[in-house]
């Protein structure tokens, strides 16, 4: 076989491989958006079917040898081809340490848990859940075991969100982040409270949908690629390539923040996915790299944009002519400081931007804890209960608006939380990074974000897959991670809005 | 190999094809209702990648062996096994004899071409759409050409969609048609015209999407297993299998009656795709057998029923509930006249049952036409618009309500068209079959489709494809098809209302 021949070979089956995900990534987002309800069996028989495809042709045994052929030509191989066979090999490597049996049992479990976990929620009845729940973490156990039996299993998990996370680095972390949340909020919570009453009230959905066009608009996502989509669980997802993202809102009727948000939120990682180089298309190089960058992206659309007061100064005639009847007697001040209201509360993904990382921290002990065998999922409820308590100071009414909140952990979403918190700090630091070259208050103000847009695609989007993500990350910021630089901006933003 | 193994490997055959046909029927629903604008190049390389396997699957050698196999022992297999063996066998060596990068390239541009047709329906342009439509014309020729060398090109079109269909068989029904209609169509013209006003007004789209839930509901149509979406163009597809089925309509703000028939219409579609025996799910037998036959349902529903005096006087009730402010003063009798007046017009989806079938005659002749080689592509507008005034009286303003009208061809469906006709014909001799056990029209009179809906799973549903469009037909009427009994109805039916 020759080099040109293999690379060519190897392009092919990416190609395929992004037609099976195309396939697979819209039977998906279907089913969240569009399917008739009875039709779960039906998709679940095709994804299935399809899946089995993709792992025999990911696997299969001319896969692996033209990928080791090409590994052994390793040298001669340009950048991204190098990577291409790096992280394919990975995974198969990966993969092949799992046995096939206990694959399938796995992805077969994730669909009845995440099932199990809907009716639990809906129910507030933990014990039905929790039986599913230990299931998945033992098999993250397992997987764990055969697939890096060096490392301790929390930190396999968290490497299958952040290539080269520890345990040490997250605690190191988040102690940063606890110095200076927690006399922060303590001063927040001794000050008079923030109105949100202008986002509270009855805002029609359809009315709601134009307005999430709107905002898709000024942070300038083509939406000739990008679509919008209404599911109980807001989500971004790629089709095939990143010529083709979906993003997904809920429609709070009694809330305008909340879709608001969700929207600037996932259109930031729409606006990461589709900012690949198109040469990345159909690679396993195209979209993010990791869920801490993915995350420090929608963060920074989300909160470090569009929660400041250059951007609610410019959007509020927007909202103003989308619901004339709410904002009549508002100003835009009212609005940047209803979306800062700073409060501790029950819900993660409706937390502000101060207490939000405690949040996280909460999941992030349960699951460490866990995965050292020093908890056990049957008393998660209740050390979910306490923690919250210890670190927020709210007292759980109920599972379902406890434990069961988020849908992560029922699909093996083990490890991810931290991405959060992380890409929160991530975007606090590429801002300060950003604006030693652009004016991104004086873009904010005139509501032209193509600069700013320029700046990420220039230093993160488009490099795709190609760089590690703590490579990438310093390379963009010239200088190694300060999760300071976050907290000093709460500080400050909280700080002047509060009086303190 | 036993015949038992084989049976096994046969349904696990079927079943991973279910599952790319699942896929693949989805991206072309959600290119339709959801994607966004830019992404047919994304998607048409996903379809050309899933069609390329699909056609491998299908047609490669442990396939063929498997079929031929069981094609020997064709007289010990049971009457599914054995017609499933047949028609994949069939398909097959037809496939086989197209080169496959000339498949491939097919796929890939009919994606193109539907782009091209939507463009150019929106501008009326015909010259954009013109290059597509005349490859799309070459490569039905070449098709032709390679699979049956013996047939007329255009006979091959026609079986395409109707097993066994012919150009003489299409000229005599045609002429009888003609016969018939002509001249009723002139005794209306002499008549005084009935009025359609209560259907025409302002009526909100979110208002007519409810009430085509509810209409959907009337026909007994499964909600848990059939979508309702928006399009350009109304069409029905089933998602993988019978299981998943979506309906799509398009609403005209000022003709309540457009998207009202064209729910009923798909509605039919639907019903005959979902009334599959579920043993057939997941084989190519599942859904319907021909587009004769399924337009023999749609038809049914939408004007043998829909149109009928017994069903009107029941929905209008509904009508008025969902459009209060338009119906008021109305009554049954007025909304039954205006969905039945007869007049000559331009689009076909909006015509009348009397002169529908002149519109599609106009399309059978350019077809047949352009397919013998006696009409160039670029000369269909001058042709459409000669042909329109000769039959229908009148004249095209532009080509967007002309040649440019209906999506058919753009996505290769030539030889289509004469299945509307026929249907229409076929449905009118099943109803008369239906009326000797069942009240029909009191079933109407109290919006109880149940019965109506019985004896079409009886007699037509459950059997899939298992035979062929004119057995099971005439095992349905237990006699010959004769187009007569439609013209009969027709004749019956406006003469009354036209006082002929």
């Amino acid at each position: 076989m020759e080099l040109k021949e293999a690379l060519t070979r190897l392009a092919q089956l990416q190609a395929k491989l992004s037609a099976y995900n195309h396939a697979m990534s819209l039977i998906y987002y279907d089913g969240a958006t569009t399917a008739p309800k009875g039709t779960a069996a039906n998709r679940g028989q095709a994804l299935s079917i399809l899946s089995e495809e993709t792992y025999k042709l990911s696997t299969g045994d001319e896969t692996v040898e033209l990928l080791e052929y090409l590994d052994a030509h390793k040298d001669e191989l340009d950048e991204k081809s190098a990577r291409t066979v790096f992280l394919m090999l990975k995974d198969i490597r990966d993969m092949k340490k799992i046995p096939i049996e206990e694959y399938i049992a796995y992805q077969q479990l994730s669909v009845e848990s995440e099932d199990a976990w809907h009716t639990a929620k809906e129910t507030s009845d933990f014990a039905l859940f929790c039986p599913y729940l230990e299931k998945m973490f033992d098999y993250q156990k397992k997987f764990a075991a055969y697939c890096a039996p060096e490392m301790h299993p929390y930190n396999y998990c968290l490497n299958n969100f952040e290539d080269g996370l520890t345990m040490e680095k997250c605690d190191e972390f988040f102690a940063a982040l606890r110095s200076r949340l927690v006399p922060l909020i303590k001063k927040i919570g001794e000050r008079k409270q923030l109105s949100n009453d202008c986002i509270m009230g009855d805002f029609d959905e359809a009315a709601q949908e134009r307005f999430s066009i709107e905002l898709m608009k000024v942070m300038g996502i083509d939406l000739d690629h990008c679509g919008l989509g209404t599911t109980e669980h807001p989500f971004t997802t790629s089709i095939g390539s990143h010529h083709d993202v979906r993003i997904t809102t809920n429609y709070d009727r009694e809330n305008l923040a909340s879709s608001m948000y969700s929207v600037i939120h996932e259109g930031g990682h729409a606006l990461y996915d589709m900012g690949s180089d198109d040469e990345l298309a159909y690679t396993v190089l195209d979209g993010g790299v990791s869920m801490g960058i993915h995350e420090s992206q929608s963060r920074f659309y989300e909160n470090l944009l569009g929660r400041s007061r250059a951007f609610v100064e410019y959007i509020f005639p927007t909202v103003a002519k989308c619901f004339p009847e709410q904002m009549k007697g508002y100003c835009a001040e009212d609005l940047y400081r209803a979306v800062n209201l700073v409060t501790p509360s029950l819900i993660r993904t409706e937390a502000d931007e101060v207490t939000y990382c405690l949040h996280v921290m909460v999941r992030y002990e349960l699951e460490k804890r866990i995965m050292s065998g020093e908890l056990e999922v049957k008393d998660l409820p209740s050390e979910w209960n306490r923690l919250y308590f210890e670190y927020l100071g709210v007292e759980v009414p109920n599972d379902r608006e406890g434990v069961l909140q988020d849908s992560h952990w029922s699909g093996g979403g083990i490890g991810y939380f931290p991405s959060y918190a992380l890409g929160s700090a991530y975007g606090a630091q590429l801002l300060r990074k950003m604006k030693e070259t652009v004016d991104v208050d004086a873009c904010l103000a005139r509501g032209d974000f193509a600069p700013i847009n320029e700046w990420n695609r220039e230093h993160i989007w488009k490099f795709g897959a190609l760089y590690k993500p703590s490579e990438l990350l310093e390379t963009a910021l010239g200088e190694k991670f300060d999760p300071f630089v976050y907290t000093d901006y709460l500080e400050k933003k909280y700080g002047e809005l509060y009086g303190i």
